[in-house]
C-alpha cells in the first residue's frame, strides 16, 4: 500500500472533494493544453498544403487564418453559453442526448472519445517526435519514449486535478509567455521596419511555385487541415464541475482566457509568417523545419531565447495529452451513469478522480502509439473528425435547449448557437470529404463501431435490469431447509468442522465421498463410529455416506454431476453444497496443497443454477 | 476438450491400467534408450581426454573401456537382484530409504532428479548440436530446435507409455541394428587383415603426442569421462510397475537385454578404435568429427550405410531424453507418496500417467536449456555425479536388505550386492574429485538443495497433518444457529433471494448497506415495506439494516471490518456471510459488472478466521 501511496498519493475521503477543485489559473493549463499547443502545429498544417504555390502560398495564410479566427470566435460564444446552461458539465454528450435524443448524444460522446484518444497519442508523438529531430540519437526509442511519458501523465492524473494543475502550470505559461514575447518582439520590428522587416536568421528560401493560382478544392484542404487549431476548444464546457464556486463564472473566464490566448497567437503567427515570408518545409524531406522554428529564428536568432521557446513546444506538445487525461475520465462516467458503458467508469478512485477512464485512455493510446510506431505523420489524418462532429452535435443541441427554454434572451442565444451550428456543421463536411480517403474514413468507422457497442451496453443492462430488479416485498414461507450435501474426502478436523456447520443449517445431509484408486474403505468403516453413533445418541438421524464412483480418477467432476442430480430429482428444494477449504497462511505453501475447493466453488458457481446454494467452510493452518 | 483428446488421446480408466502396461520389447526403447545412447558419447568423452597422448592414446582405450566394462557387469548383476527383491519397483530411492534411513533415501532421490532433468537437456541437446554441425544453417535456432523436441517427447509421454514405446521403437533398434553392423563388419575385415583392416576411409593422423606416458590422473579423469557411458541403467529397476505379468521376469529380461547390447557395443568400439587407430579430435576446433562418424566412415566409406548410421545416432540422442521422463515421474511420485513433494505428483491424469512429473521435467529442462543457450559441452561437467551416488546408496541399501532377510543365497547375494556399492562408490569419489571445479559442485550444490526442500515439504505435511488430523467422533450440540450477515446494496431479485436463503439458517440476521455518494436513502425508507412488514405478519422479527459509513467511497473494506468486528464481539458463534452474486452467462459480460462479490469472497477467505462461513448466492443471468 506504501508504493500506491507514494506513486498516488494518499486516499482523499469523499469528504476532501471541494478542496480538490480548481479555479482558473489552475484550470487553463488543465483545460486549455490540448487548445493552446494547437497554435504550434494548426498554422504548419495549413502551410504545408501551401508548399506547392511557392512564396506565393504565403500571402494565402491571414485569408485561412481569419477564417479560422472567426470560425473560433463563433464557437467561443457558442460555448459560453453552454457552459452558463450547464453548470452540471455540459459537454456534448450531455448536450446532445438532453436536447437532441439518444443516437446525437451517442455519437457526441463516440466522436469525442475518439478525438480524445487520438489527442493523447497525436501529443505525445509530436512532442517526442520534436525531441528526437532534436537528438537522433533517441530516434530507435521513440515508442518506448511515448509511452514513457505517457505513463507520467497517467500516475499525474490518477493523484488528481490539483496536482496534475500544478504540474503542467510552468510549461503552459512559459510556452505562452515565450511565444507571446516572440510575437510582440516580431510585431514591434515589423512596425518599425514599415511592414518587411529583416530576419535575424533568414528563412529558407521557399521553391518556384508549380501551381500558379490555388484552385478552391486546395483552399478547402488547407482550411481543413488550419482546422486542427481548433481542437480541445471543448475541454472547458464538459468540466464545469471541475471548477471551484462560483463554477460557471470560474469556467466561462478560464475559456475566455484560453480562446483569446489561442486567438493571439494565430493572428501574430499569421501575420508574422507573411511579413517575414515564411514557407512551410517539407516533413518529410531532409532540411525540414518546423514553422514556428523558422519564425522565432527570424524574429530572435538562434540564443537562448530560441531554445526556450522551442523547448517549451516540445514539452506542451507532449504534454497536450493532458486535457484528455481531464476530459475522457468526466465524459465516460456521464455516459456510463446512462447505462451506455460499464458502470465501473463512475467509481471514484482513491483521489477522487475516475480512475477507470484514466487507465483505459491510457491503454487505448498506448495501442495507438505502438500501432502506428509514434509517428504523429500517421495519426494526423484520423483528426478533427470527432472534435467538428461533437462541436456540430452539441451547437445543434444547444439551439434545440433555447427553442425549449424560451424566454428572455433564449432567441438571441439561439442565434449564436444556430451559427456556431453551421459553422462548425460546414466545416466539418469540408473535413469530412477533404480527408476521407487519407484516413478520416478510419475515425467514421471507429465512431460508428463505439456507438454500437454503447447500445449494446445498454441493450445488455436493460435485460439484467428486466430479469432482477423487483420492488416486491419479500416473500416468506416457501422455502424449507435446503438439502446439504458435504463432499468428505477423508475423516479429519476440517471434515469435523464442515459437517457441524452443515447440521446447523438442515436435517437433510448427504455425505459425498468420490472413490480414489489410492484409497481404501478406512473412511467407511469409521462411518459408523465417528458419525452414526454420536448422531444416534442425540437423537438425530446421521447421513448417509454416499460413494461416488470415479473411473477416470476425477474428483470434482463425480460430485459437481452429484449435486446437479439432485437439484433435478428435487425441483422444489434448495441445495447447499459444503466446500470445506484448507487456507494457506503463506503463498510458497500453496502448491503444496490442492486447490480442489477452489476448482469446485468455480466449477459449482459455472454449471450451478439459482437453487444451489455454495458455502464455503475455511480451515486456517498456522503452519 | 477435443483439441486434448487429439494431442493426448481419450482418457483411460483406471480399469484399463494393465493393458497400459509392456513387455521386453517396448521396454527396451522406454527404458534403455538412455543406457543405450551412452555408447554414442562414452567413448568419445574418454577418447578426446587422451588426446595429448598422440596415437599413443589410442591403445588405453582397450583397458579403460574394460575396466568401465567390469563396472557395467557388477552393476547388471547388482540391479538384477534389486529388480527380484523389489517387484514393486527398486529405484533407488525405494531400495537407499526403506534400507539405509530417510537421509540416504532422499539422497538418492535428490541425485536421481539431478541427473534425470540433465539427462533430458544434455540429450537433446547432444542430438540438435550434431544436427546443427550437419546443416550450419539452423544454428541460430539451437534454443527453438532443442525446446521443439522438448514438446515432442512431452506430449508423446503424456499420452502415455505404450503409445510412447511405439514411438520410439523405430529410431532405437535402427541405432542399434546400424551400430551392430557396422561393427560385425568392422570386426571380419580386422580378422581377414590379421589385425591391421585398411580404413575405406582413413580417418584423420593425430597430432604428434605432447605427454609420452600417461598419469594416473589423467587415466583416472579418462575413467570418469567414460563413466558417461553408465548413465540410465538404473532406469529399469526404477520402472518394474510399468512391466505386464510377469513382471520381474520382463523386467529383467529388459535389463538383461540392454546391458547385453550396451557391452557389445562398448567392446566393438573399443577394439576397432585400436585396430582404425582412430584418435578423437578437439571438439572445440574446426575439422571436429565425432568418433562414432570416424569409425563407421573408415568400416564401410561414406555411402548411404554411413549416413543412415550417423542418422540414428542424432535421432537417438535427441530421444534418449525419454528415458528420463519413463522414471522422473514415477521417482517423484514415490517420494509424494512419503510427503516429500507436493502430493500432486502422485496423481495421475487422463492416460494414467503421472503427469505433473512429466510438465515438471519438461519445464525444468526447458529452463536449463535456455539458460545453458542449448550447448552440451556446459551441461557435461554437471552430469554423471547424481547417477553414481543413486547407484552407491541403491547397491548399499541392498546390502543391508540382505543383511536383514538372510535366508538362503542372502550372502551371495550380499556380496554381489557389496561389491557394486565398492565399485560405484568408489567411481563415485572419482568422478567427483576429477571433475568437482569444472562442474560437479553445481550438481553437488543443486542436490543439497533438493534434499533441503524436501525435508521442508514433509515437514509442512506434517505440521498441517497434526493441526487438522483427528479420529474423534464428531462434537455435535455446541453449536447455534449462525449469526448471519447479508450485504445488500439495492433492493431486487438478487437481494431477496439472498435474504431468503439467510431466513433458512438463522433468526439473527444483519442486513448491512454501505453508504455511497451516489446513492440515495431509498433502501432504508423502502426497507419497512418490503422487509419489515411482511416478516412482522410471519411473526419474525426482521432484521435490522446496518449503514456502514465509507468516506473513502470502498464497498468492500466497510463490510469486511464490520463482519471482523461481529466476530471479535461474538466469540461464541459461528458468522455466516451472505455474498449474493450475479453470474454472467458469457465472458464478454464480464467487464460490464462489477466484481465485487468475487473480491469480497477472496477478501472474506483472506481474513476470515476459523468461525466466519462463505455463503455465496448465485443468480443467473439469461441476458
Amino acid at each position: 500500500m506504501s508504493v500506491l501511496d507514494i506513486l498516488l498519493g494518499k486516499p482523499l475521503a469523499t469528504s476532501d472533494e471541494r478542496a480538490e477543485q480548481i479555479g482558473t489559473s489552475a484550470g487553463i493549463p488543465i483545460f486549455g493544453l490540448d487548445a493552446l499547443s494547437s497554435a504550434a502545429y494548426g498554422p504548419e498544417a495549413a502551410l504545408t498544403l501551401l508548399i506547392p504555390l511557392g512564396a506565393l502560398g504565403i500571402a494565402y495564410i491571414v485569408p485561412v487564418s481569419a477564417s479560422i479566427i472567426v470560425l473560433l470566435t463563433i464557437v467561443y460564444f457558442s460555448y459560453r453559453q453552454t457552459i452558463a446552461a450547464y453548470p452540471g458539465g455540459g459537454g456534448s454528450y450531455t448536450v446532445a442526448s438532453e436536447n437532441l435524443g439518444t443516437f446525437p448524444g451517442l455519437l457526441a460522446a463516440a466522436a469525442l472519445m475518439i478525438d480524445y484518444i487520438l489527442v493523447v497519442a497525436v501529443g505525445i508523438s509530436a512532442g517526442v517526435g520534436a525531441l528526437v529531430s532534436a537528438v537522433p540519437s533517441l530516434q530507435p526509442h521513440t515508442v518506448s519514449i511515448c509511452l514513457g511519458i505517457l505513463v507520467v501523465i497517467t500516475i499525474v492524473n490518477l493523484r488528481g486535478l490539483r496536482e496534475a494543475g500544478i504540474f503542467f502550470m510552468l510549461p503552459t505559461y512559459l510556452f505562452v509567455g515565450t511565444l507571446l514575447a516572440a510575437i510582440s518582439i516580431g510585431t514591434f520590428k515589423m512596425v518599425l521596419a514599415g511592414g518587411h522587416p529583416m530576419p535575424v536568421v533568414a528563412p529558407p528560401t521557399p521553391p518556384s511555385a508549380a501551381v500558379a493560382v490555388a484552385s478552391l478544392w486546395m483552399l478547402l484542404q488547407v482550411f481543413s487541415n488550419g482546422c486542427t487549431a481548433m481542437t480541445g476548444v471543448e475541454a472547458v464546457s464538459n468540466g464545469v464541475r471541475a471548477f471551484r464556486d462560483p463554477t460557471v463564472r470560474n469556467a466561462q473566464r478560464t475559456l475566455t482566457v484560453i480562446i483569446g490566448l489561442l486567438i493571439v497567437m494565430l493572428v501574430g503567427i499569421a501575420f508574422l509568417i507573411r511579413a517575414y515570408g515564411i514557407a512551410a518545409t517539407d516533413p518529410g524531406r531532409p532540411g525540414y523545419q518546423s514553422v514556428l522554428s523558422m519564425l522565432v529564428a527570424a524574429v530572435a536568432g538562434r540564443g537562448w531565447f530560441y531554445y526556450v521557446t522551442i523547448g517549451s513546444v516540445l514539452v506542451i506538445l507532449s504534454l497536450s495529452a493532458n486535457t484528455a487525461f481531464a476530459d475522457f475520465p468526466r465524459l465516460c462516467r456521464a455516459v456510463a451513469q446512462n447505462n451506455f458503458l460499464p458502470h465501473s467508469f463512475g467509481f471514484r478512485g482513491r483521489r477522487l478522480v475516475y480512475s477507470e477512464g484514466i487507465v483505459v485512455l491510457a491503454v487505448l493510446a498506448a495501442i495507438l502509439l505502438i500501432l502506428f510506431g509514434g509517428v504523429t505523420d500517421r495519426l494526423i489524418p484520423l483528426f478533427a473528425i470527432g472534435a467538428f462532429l461533437a462541436f456540430t452535435l452539441s451547437q445543434a443541441g444547444m439551439v434545440a435547449h433555447w427553442r425549449r427554454v424560451r424566454g428572455e434572451g433564449a432567441t438571441h442565444s439561439m442565434i449564436v448557437n444556430g451559427l456556431g451550428a453551421v459553422a462548425t456543421g460546414i466545416t466539418l463536411v469540408v473535413v469530412l470529404v477533404a480527408k476521407f480517403t487519407s484516413g478520416a474514413w478510419v475515425s467514421a468507422l471507429l465512431i460508428a463501431a463505439l456507438v454500437s457497442s454503447m447500445l449494446w451496453v445498454r441493450g445488455h443492462y436493460r435485460a439484467v435490469a428486466a430479469e432482477t430488479s423487483s420492488s416486491a416485498p419479500l416473500q416468506i414461507g416457501t422455502l424449507g431447509p435446503p438439502i446439504v450435501i458435504v463432499p468428505i474426502q477423508d475423516w479429519g478436523k476440517i471434515s469435523q468442522r464442515a459437517l457441524q456447520f452443515a447440521l446447523t443449517l438442515s436435517p437433510d445431509i448427504r455425505a459425498v465421498h468420490v472413490a480414489t484408486e489410492d484409497e481404501t474403505n478406512a473412511l467407511r468403516e469409521e462411518w459408523d463410529r465417528v458419525v452414526g453413533a454420536p448422531l444416534q445418541q442425540a437423537g438425530r438421524t446421521p447421513p448417509e455416506l454416499i460413494t461416488l464412483p470415479s473411473p477416470y480418477r476425477l474428483i470434482l467432476k463425480p460430485i459437481l454431476d452429484y449435486v446437479l442430480q439432485i437439484e433435478k430429482d428435487h425441483p422444489d428444494r434448495q441445495i447447499a453444497v459444503i466446500v470445506p477449504e484448507l487456507v494457506e497462511k503463506h503463498w510458497y505453501h500453496y502448491p503444496l496443497h490442492n486447490q480442489r475447493a477452489e476448482l469446485l466453488k468455480a466449477f459449482l458457481l459455472l454449471h450451478g443454477s439459482q437453487r444451489i446454494v455454495l458455502i464455503n467452510v475455511p480451515w486456517y493452518i498456522e503452519a
